[in-house]
């Protein structure tokens, strides 16, 4: 596919060229930019509002700034896509997140423009200041450091831990706070409210005292400038000041000669500074900039119309998992008044929404803060509540250790719902779900449940809530569809521990875990036309595992293939190796899962097979161990 | 032991008894406490300053609210010692951190008055405000929810993210801040620099206008009462006001009086809100307050002199393994400019304190934040630093997701050191070290380390630090004393994977990772004397493994013994037998680890005697495989 890229953009090659461009081109540069987003994004999919909110901000800092050289942090990075294309990639960008092109997110390994790879949110200032304290001890004058972080961003703990170093660390280091209001969804909080609520247009009082501290600086003679942020931070009225950061702002994220302007301005001066910045999400696109949630990553679209591209065929789905998730936790709640539903900063995407929507006092979203997330939970389930907490796998390594400390060890009965658990498809390697398993699987007291199809799912989610029911569990499952049209079924209390045996076979058994079961029926069906019967056990639960079934399977099948979604380090197929070993057992195991290594951006298909997941594969090794016997 | 216990306190087995006693009677109560908590610390040891400094906080908390249907959090933990007094176990106080006593922090499980278990920090806020969220649902409006924080645990990312929370889900609890300015080392940061700022003694004007609008509420009339919050934090000059919190505060926290009067006025006030507390850390024993970093857990002493005890005898012993690190970064360092040290709020328990006393500028305490320490860690080794990044082992699960995103998806060489890996004796549950091996195996590119000694020790940190090796390493090492009295041995490059031969053997072959090295070479002694010799492999690294060493134990060996100070599952023996299964070998392995529970407080000989890894249980099972061949 060929796109038109308009005049001012083709000249730009690398953010040197753009030097060359005046303030009233570098505005035009943005309207060729935008143009250039909407035409491929609405084409080839991927993220959309963020992009669009950052044109102006983008072509500034790198106007400013002298890249690469200069670092420049993006947080979490679905809005790094301007940047991408102003930097040496805008002839590839159509290949954004497809396999073997340019990642979603920025990623060092593809271009050092790309600072620092990230992808989960939040990590800039962090790494900003590393960069920063570094560059002050080699000593590097010139060398400019800058991170943009979002306002939804600001709201994880790590931004704060960051923000608390970098006032007293010395660095020199500009934060750039993109203020929109938003993040996936709309930002919930005591930092939103505050943020709503200074004033716009912006009062640039400070940029004078600043510049006026820089002269007294060079004047040796003045001698408290080393720390010239302790004298914001008793007087000051502002949450940052106080915090240690020089403030700058509020500038219009969308006034390209303003931002110029301030950036040359205080990007020179020294120790750690916030420019505030507002932008709206969308920014140039009206459907995009009215329906911010669901233009954050729309899929494909007509960019003229604005109208989001509806499969062709009208035949009926099956549901997404997540929405399996979203309308039965929802079902849940009405007949379970200690039902709550948690999640952070995902209502969207978790399809916690529903619940939200209808039960407002019970369904909470609580800002992207996954560990507060897990203790809020925790606390819940200590006044006796029935607490789902929902967040995606790979969101839950930031909350292990609440996991871990807060949940499992007090053997809080706290429901981990651990969406886009597996392989992730075009997020690629940040996003994969895939060490789950073998991060829960040690620890004591949790049980992890992963469904094969949305009545499971709904089984397990009705058995996690009931009295009777008393552990932490986590019900692992994947991004995408399920499988079953009609998947409303009747609750049904699902045997914790217990597996469900699928087939008998000869020689050969098959245990899998989670939708990965589905493959295996699939394949299943073929090979019984070559008169080749593996037999087949859907696990349920790696934790607790079924040990009468693997006493049944050790003894009966001489050959057992486990097959998982999950890293096959620490998951079910070292779990059944365990077992075996504490038995006595001799069996041949194969164990499928996904290899030691991170699993880059592609389709989900392309990604399964990569990993030796899809029907041939496994057909292949169930035939080859079938041919042997023979 | 018996203690004598002062008549006031002698009076007290449950704050209903509290309850009875004037004001004066209550600053007696205090004396009586503190002299009981002197008593009892100096001969048994535990945490001392920090339950010093809230004695009479404790008291006032106790004597206003109705615990235990009110709930008191605290935050951490050290500081609940006179909690636990006046709460029923003042008789069995003298048990505290004993096997089968009373555990060193609160626990739900001991106590119905321990609201929430606590061990790590800065959980409180989260914990409370999903307590207060239930209660509000529940419509328990006579319920009241404290939480109890030092500045020190604000600095880490989920009191923030718990504030950000708090300010907008209409709860009603009251967070108290214990500003003491120390953790256990001082507290860093921009916050720090804030909260000493403020101005002392106490402004109680927000009382006034808190009331008033209590008053307010009370008329029906009145509208906005639903949102008190809102209407402070545009205006507000004050941190935690803008965040959304009502503030109150200075109050003395060493004067009951002044307590007991704020908290009766402020604590049925409805919405979240913050008192503002200072306290001296080790308040009352004087050289606890002048050395406090000393005296947070100083071991026995002589009460009276104030002299902390010596060992007896004066032999020469082998180093405690962090003071191996603490001495060999600083050495290290002073060769190689690139190294940096880097330490969320340890800086004595990790002993980087050395390094930070000799060079300010390259060894960092970034204050209790985890996640930021490991990604600013992240951001300097994309500059080209090499960041030794020390963290106890069972607190870098707070930083999981980072070490998986920032550092290892980007490959980047970071060294992490993990102290207190393994159990940790009297700290208990919260504290142990066995899953790291666990949660670190299943991410690419880690390469994972223990060394058995203090000069394996040293020379894994020298070879990490070589500009040929390029990979994110860990390096886990126990609390507690080496084996070696000439330790400052030369650094020596050591061979990645690598492990080292201690012995050869007949039929059964040990494999160690880590100091339980040192027990097998213990045990293997004492078999010789029996004729029987198994051998023994000090594996030094679990990923990658030494793939040669396992062939040549898979052919030479039938029984293979592995042993790690780890959880067994997701470990070192289920690494070896992945390794056996991929490759065909059907050895006979018996895996010696943590078993699947929380190992609770007790020393660490009767811990590792409970996990199986005493000599004792090792010669036993290798003697019953020993005599099996015969």
């Amino acid at each position: 596919m060929q796109y038109s890229i308009g005049p001012i953009l083709a000249k730009i090659n690398t953010p040197d060229d753009l030097k060359k461009l005046s303030i009233e081109e570098l505005s035009l540069l943005c309207l060729d930019l935008r143009q250039y987003i909407i035409d491929v994004v609405s084409e080839n999919g991927g993220h959309f509002g963020a992009g669009l909110g950052v044109i102006e901000l983008t072509t500034a800092l790198h106007f400013v700034l002298n890249t690469p050289y200069d670092k420049l942090v993006w947080d979490v990075g679905h809005q790094a896509y301007a940047h991408k294309i102003l930097t040496g990639r805008k002839d590839i960008f159509p290949s954004n997140r497809k396999q073997n092109g340019l990642s979603g997110f920025p990623s060092r390994a593809e271009s050092e423009y790309d600072a620092f790879g990230v992808g989960h949110s939040s990590t800039s200032i962090s790494s900003a200041l590393g960069m920063a304290v570094a560059s002050k001890l080699k000593n590097e004058k010139q060398r400019r450091i800058v991170a943009v972080i979002g306002d939804g961003a600001l709201t994880a703990g790590i931004a704060f831990e960051a923000i608390n170093h970098a006032s007293v660390a010395k660095a020199d280091i500009t934060i750039i706070l993109n203020d929109n209001n938003i993040s996936i969804d709309p930002v919930v909080g005591g930092l939103k409210t505050y943020l709503s609520n200074m004033t716009y247009p912006a009062t640039n009082s400070n940029l004078d005292i600043a510049l006026e501290q820089q002269e007294k600086s060079n004047n040796p003679a003045s001698s408290d400038f080393s720390h010239p942020i302790h004298n914001y931070a008793a007087q000051s009225s502002n949450l940052f000041e106080a915090l240690g950061l020089q403030y700058f702002g509020i500038v219009d994220g969308h006034n390209v000669a303003q931002l110029v302007n301030t950036l040359q301005e205080i990007v020179d001066l020294p120790g750690p500074k916030l420019l505030h910045v507002k932008t709206i999400k969308g920014k140039g696109y009206e459907a995009a900039e009215k329906q911010q949630t669901l233009w954050h990553a729309p899929g494909l679209f007509d960019k003229l119309s604005g109208k989001i591209n509806q499969k062709k065929n009208q035949e009926a789905e099956p549901p997404k998992f997540q929405d399996v998730f979203g309308h039965t936790i929802l079902e849940l709640a009405k007949l379970n008044p200690k039902i709550m539903g948690i999640t952070p900063a995902m209502p969207s995407g978790s399809s916690l929404k529903f619940m939200i929507e209808a039960m407002p006092d019970r369904a909470i979203d609580v800002g992207i803060a996954e560990q507060h997330a897990v203790t809020f939970s925790a606390g819940l389930a200590t006044q006796g509540m029935k607490v789902f907490c929902n967040i995606y796998s790979t969101f839950s390594q930031r909350a292990y250790d609440m996991i871990v400390h807060d949940v499992a060890l007090q053997n809080l009965p706290v429901i981990f719902c651990l969406d886009r658990a597996g392989l992730v498809g075009e997020d690629g390697a940040t996003h994969q779900g895939v060490f789950d398993i073998a991060f829960l699987r040690c620890i004591p007291n949790m049980v992890i449940a992963a469904p094969m199809n949305e009545e499971e799912l709904r089984d397990m989610m009705f058995t996690a809530q009931l009295d009777s029911f008393q552990h932490p569990i986590a019900i692992r499952y994947p991004r995408g569809k399920g499988v079953m049209l009609n998947w409303q079924t009747p609750f049904k209390a699902m045997p914790i521990g217990k597996a469900q045996h699928i087939q008998s076979g000869e020689n050969i058994a098959i245990l899998s875990f989670g939708p990965l079961g589905n493959v295996v029926k699939e394949v299943c069906k073929n090979l019984a036309q070559e008169n080749c019967i593996p037999a087949h056990y859907n696990m349920r639960f790696v934790k607790p595992l079924d040990e009468v079934v693997l006493h049944e399977v050790a003894k009966k099948y001489k050959h057992i293939i486990t097959i998982e979604d999950g890293s096959k380090i620490g998951g079910l197929g070292d779990a059944v190796l365990a077992f075996l070993n504490e038995n006595n057992y001799k069996n041949e195991v194969h164990i499928l899962g996904v290899p030691d290594q991170f699993i880059l951006h592609a389709t989900l298909e392309e990604q399964y097979k990569a990993c030796g997941l899809d029907t041939s594969n496994i057909a292949q090794l169930i035939l080859s161990l079938h041919s042997a016997q023979k």
